[in-house]
């Protein structure tokens, strides 16, 4: 039997999230059959369901901030039973035996990841729908253990805005006495803040808009700097060990470089497009200085994080809403208007007729 | 006594290079005096005597790749005597004190190296001239040994061409195990070769030019890639740990970083112009891949890799002009003309009358 689903897609580019039933696969021995209960909003999701980065398939079911209870189990699957808090996020499976595979990063997987939606399953060749629905199958290995001690509706947005801060913070190994800045204080900025301040680093804020320092000091920041002022760029410059580079759309990176210490590093999260304007070399070369980038975060390090913010009472900033406002919150989305993530209630989608 | 010195200087951006008398300081007490011999042409000295840069101050004496002979030192001086072979890079001095200093990688001295020409002196404020020249007077700490068995005249590049290829390919960690690539095939990059390959890695030169096979391999190349070829940048899809990218004006990083694997580094050493066009950073997210860059070296490495020379057999390929040939050398040199580096003989100075 297959399963039919209730969710919302995108049908166009231009055309505002609706309703949409659709159906998944039937189980198989490894999948863990999920009722979704709430889901983060990415920005991901708004880019996909209006085309911005092509290559989007219509209808397009977005989603990958999911959190929810599994409802059965198939015959292969041991680490989970039915009643058990889980979550996915941005993949629901790879090649697994790759180099990348083999070292727990199956999202640098050389035959690419399988996404949570706009992807193909590997197995029957048809579409993935994320999480903007009542129910989804995931095969275990991609299945994330959500803790006791996380409250579940906050969780959500840790499986795509918190692992995409967090992997790059641990690749890099950021602890004490490092200097960590952010730049942007949005659903990924403000999971960075929290986690470099946890790992013990002394944190700063990169903000282009003034009158943000209290709510950026609550979320974990010792400071803030505007990065508009350039009496407070100076202060700063060849400062910090390592920037959390968080901004979604092209920036000048070139006054951030110049508060990079010896060997800094500026990593790229939000941002997939040409670096523009374009980076002088010199600000490279004098320092040995380094731009990277970082993908979210394989399975492995997803379930560390995931422990580590049970133990250490992190979790998102969220504002609830219902399915049917997700065009809404896209639009306040646009103009930075939520404190920091919305997560859908999908018990909004079954009051629906 | 003052030292009245014989060299060749450029007057203005346009004017080639000329006879020119100068003085050099009194010796301080830890000064080595020191007798050139042989100085190596490197692409900054022409770019400084245009004034490509910026910032040229006329006249000016170029040379950073100076092999002389010890005259005298100063009272202060053990390290060296009179008839000593030695080197001079491209500082002659620094703070000493900072962060870098303390390092040993006075190159990114937090109040700037002291450079060896078209720089200032820091306790006199005369501005330095370099090794197109007979004489040069230079703080002990900032003199390197010749190791008895380098020859003096292709041990010149190394101390410019050389280390600036050697500090990455350390610090990078390069050894046996890892897939090195080597953009471009000048003085820089024909190090760059000899380098990764004693340092045991599997070595690629990337090349837009065909035929240059039979002469990379003589150098150290295990694999020349047309990077002109479609074909062969995909056979090199994700292959490399490292490349070393020596080419000097602006080109498109973006063939070359998809050829690094997971983690890959493409640095930079022979670029100081804006990176154009500008890369995407997918290529960057999408692997953890990094652009960085490199400047030159520190003096104690400096030692090391003259002394790995000596203990290797490696140094340059040189070919031997005389001062008075140094504006048809640079007119080659922009035709990159040269297998790899002209080298002057400052004998021919002491003919002029
Ligand atoms: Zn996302
Ligand atoms: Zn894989
Ligand atoms: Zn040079
Ligand atoms: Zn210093």
């Amino acid at each position: 039997m297959s399963l039919s689903i209730r969710g919302y897609a995108a049908h166009s580019p231009t055309a505002p999230l609706a309703p949409y039933q659709f159906e998944r696969r039937d189980p198989r021995p490894d999948d863990v059959v999920i009722d979704i209960l709430y889901c983060g909003v990415c920005h991901s999701d708004l880019h996909q369901a209006r085309n911005e980065w092509g290559g989007t398939k219509y209808p397009l079911v977005p989603g990958h901030e999911i959190i929810g209870r599994v409802a059965s189990v198939g015959t292969d699957v041991t680490a989970f039973k039915p009643g058990d808090m889980v979550g996915v996020g941005c993949m629901v499976d790879s090649c697994r035996h790759c180099e990348a595979c083999a070292q727990g990063l199956e999202q640098y997987c050389k035959e690419f990841p399988t996404f949570t939606y706009n992807s193909v399953d590997r197995h029957d060749q048809r579409p993935n729908y994320g999480g903007y629905s009542e129910r989804i199958l995931v095969s275990d290995k991609f299945v994330l253990r959500i803790p006791d001690g996380l409250d579940p509706k906050s969780a959500a947005p840790l499986l795509c805005a918190g692992i995409t801060t967090w992997s790059p913070l641990r690749h890099w190994k950021i602890g004490k006495g490092q200097k960590v800045a952010v730049i942007g204080l949005g659903g990924l900025g403000h999971m960075g803040l929290k986690f470099a301040k946890a790992m013990g680093a002394d944190v700063t804020l990169f903000t282009r808009t003034p009158g943000k320092e209290q709510e950026a000091r609550r979320l974990g920041a010792d400071h803030v700097v505007l990065s508009t002022d350039s009496k407070q760029m100076e202060a700063v410059a060849g400062h910090f060990d390592f920037i959390l580079d968080t901004v979604p759309h092209p920036h000048d990176l070139g006054p951030y470089l110049a508060t990079l210490k010896l060997n800094g590093v500026h990593v790229l999260v939000g941002l997939v497009e040409p670096i523009e304007p374009p980076v002088h070399s010199g600000a490279l070369i004098f320092g040995r200085r380094s731009i990277s980038g970082s993908l979210i975060g394989g399975i492995e390090e997803t379930q560390e994080m995931l422990d580590f913010c049970a133990k250490h009472g992190i979790s998102a900033d969220v504002e609830m809403i219902n399915m049917q406002d997700i065009n809404d919150a896209y639009a306040r989305m646009l103009k930075s208007d939520v404190r920091y993530r919305f997560v859908i209630d999908l018990a909004s989608l079954k009051n629906e007729t």
